[in-house]
């Protein structure tokens, strides 16, 4: 569920977002948005939680990669009804990863 | 409960992790080490999520501030017990925000 990264520099982005109690096709468009995202030239991998506060963090080969994905046709419809019925708010955040370490039992 | 970020650049702390089935003292050394990290040189916030896989971002002005967090002393101990104890696997990745955009109703 830690997402396996190549040695850095890569790039995060960050969304931290609070969800509104609207759920109308919410859970289906986030999992075709994960699905979607796979498919995304640069794309890394993703780690997603949520507990009140969601958390998901996508990463990518660079920032190219990352303007291409937020242009997606069906990512801005996502994004669209992101504001019109599913987030009260969010913040997204684009950055370099300069490096990393890990450890695993 | 998403963090209040001053404009960009700032640094992010990313701390993705999978925690072992001991309790063993660690909610009062995670609540402790928040209260740390608010009083450190350079802190600008942190979020923190888990729904099986965790995940606390926190907000730095400059390495130089992550440095000495991550070398803080007691900080340093509950490293140490985390390794030992506490987390079964985690990844820590240090990313420089480069620009953020967010939304709220």
């Amino acid at each position: 569920m830690i997402a396996t990264t190549p040695k850095p520099p890569y790039y995060a982005v960050i969304f931290s977002n609070i969800r509104t109690d609207v759920d109308e096709g919410y859970a289906e468009m986030a999992g075709e948005m994960v699905r979607l995202a796979e498919q995304q030239a640069g794309y890394l991998g993703h780690e997603s939680v949520r507990e009140g506060l969601g958390i998901t963090i996508s990463y990518w080969t660079d920032t190219e990669a990352i303007r291409k994905w937020k242009a997606n046709t069906d990512h801005l419809l996502a994004q669209q009804y992101g504001r019109e019925k599913w987030y009260s708010a969010y913040k997204t955040r684009i950055a370099l990863v300069e490096r990393d370490y890990g450890f695993e039992l």
